[in-house]
């Protein structure tokens, strides 16, 4: 998802020979003797698009050698990237099986093609996976700190489950799931990512509060795109969230700043499920645009979190990186 | 499902306290600042039953200590217990989403209680709970071992799914779908109980053999109750492998046993999912005495391996619980 033009040419080729080692790491820890196991974790790769998670991975392992581009050839930072994106994509397949999901990414999702016995299996093959190749790394902190990431990850994903068909979900429990569900994930990326390479604990810090806000503006415009997107260009269904009776933001928006006379109306077209009638109010009640002001406020603390800190010929990228989030169709 | 009759009263003594300490570890592991999320922590320990791996990890590293009952009070041993029970309860709770079952232990699954998303997220938290927890002990090889051990477990599942409804489905990979889904979990607990208490390589290697043919008993013996017990006394459904497409060891060796002019009967009988002709044609052909023949020989293999090993004190506990495994009723 980042544009590299604005960035040196050394940097950029750096940049994604590392993302490759990644996904060649992420291959050879998925191989099995097993074919059957093999076949499954080929279809899983299908699913890899924006490498948001890798890319902040390596980035803030940039930042804690100052943009040493040799030093930037770590295993155990690439082995760190490809961790992370192994638990995105477990929650990949899991979320598939909680959503009654067709597709992903213009591709069958498992549970659609094998049934969700084998979708549930698959995503615990890959958390397994997962804490594997992290202790691998050899240094305990690491698997610590991702047990700790991945215990607030599913709370927030069990939160959201128990607040289902929930209208009275209200914006700060709203935010909470998000942070755990969503953000904390991308901050781990921030923090181990700068971790792993040695940088200073304030720099961690930093890089952990930077990708906190970018995940939550991350999963903010998700649920913009469940509104207004189409099939073709989200790569997944429409009006999803809705029908799986999941209150997004632009709808807790609605619910909150609607007259009065209009609340019960709309409490029963969110009730029957009804997705054209749905987005036509929030079209016209501007909620959306409510929506995407929260996630640009995020986007904008992301960047004031890190600045000062990343040095100046690193800064740009991480700019870069933070407007991709909400520029992003897809 | 340990008789500790025939132990010393200090050693059975000990030995309950650290079972004790197991479940307090667990239990505060689980306890989340979510309500919501402490609520289901609660409903998975009525799943907890025979105790079978904490047992036999504390007892293994007992083993490793000669049985100084002073030096058994190891909070990291306790820990360690805790963790491969979680993943136990993990692979319970979603093997009960794949087999789309409604009791476990005579309570309502939580598939069953508040649906399969729930209780495919429930699984996680457990998974990633046990890997956190373990990387609290301190000691990054228990982290890889654990790792390579539920990665393992994960490809037994996903072979076994993969073998539904497969009626050629041979006795070399039914063992070899028990070693992986079921044996090497076990076998850890021998390994690595041993192991953190500062166990020889020969002990721990001995302590882990003597677990996976345990556990590959335990599984043949669950096969079997599968197909002659009723739910009250075996606490789940019964005939739900059939009817769920899974091969039990019973069933295999009839069609591998059968004369030629009855095997296509037999697997219409099978394809047709009629429990109670299928139940009185394995009783006629007598393939249940068979499969307890094999896992008789498993116990025998497991008591092998750690002769001559574990101190005499200590193997009369290990005779017990070996035998134990087969004398169960659920």
């Amino acid at each position: 998802m980042l544009d590299l033009q604005s960035t040196s040419q050394g940097l950029a080729e750096a940049f994604l020979r590392q993302l490759g080692a990644v996904e060649e790491i992420f291959t050879r820890q998925l191989e099995s003797d097993l074919p059957a196991v093999s076949q499954l974790a080929t279809h899983v790769s299908r699913y890899r698009g924006k490498m948001l998670r890798p890319s902040l991975t390596i980035l803030s392992g940039l930042t804690a050698v100052e943009g040493d581009l040799e030093q930037l050839e770590s295993e155990s930072l690439q082995r760190l990237a490809a961790v992370i994106e192994m638990i995105h994509m477990a929650t990949l397949v899991h979320d598939d099986v909680l959503d009654d999901a067709d597709e992903r990414r213009g591709t069958q999702t498992v549970n659609n093609l094998r049934g969700n016995e084998l979708a549930v299996m698959l995503g615990d093959y890959l958390i397994s996976n997962a804490f594997h190749l992290c202790s691998t790394i050899g240094d305990p902190s690491l698997n610590e700190a991702l047990g700790k990431t991945t215990n607030t990850l599913c709370e927030g994903e069990l939160v959201q489950l128990h607040h289902r068909d929930d209208l009275s979900l209200d914006l700060p429990t709203y935010m909470e799931i998000v942070r755990r569900k969503t953000a904390v994930l991308v901050g781990a990326c921030g923090r181990l990512g700068a971790q792993v390479m040695g940088g200073s604990p304030e720099l961690c810090t930093a890089l952990e509060l930077y990708g906190e806000h970018l995940g939550t503006a991350f999963q903010i415009r998700d649920d913009v795109l469940d509104l207004e997107g189409d099939v073709e260009t989200v790569g997944k269904s429409v009006g999803r969230d809705l029908e799986k009776g999941k209150l997004t933001l632009p709808v807790i928006l609605l619910l909150e700043t609607i007259p009065e006379n209009e609340f019960h109306d709309v409490l029963e077209v969110i009730r029957c499920k009804d997705a054209q009638e749905l987005k036509s109010r929030i079209h016209a009640s501007g909620t959306i645009e409510g929506a995407l002001e929260i996630a640009q406020d995020e986007i904008s603390k992301g960047k004031d979190a890190v600045n000062g800190i990343i040095s100046d010929s690193l800064h740009p990228i991480f700019e870069e990186l933070a407007n991709s989030v909400l520029t992003r169709s897809r």
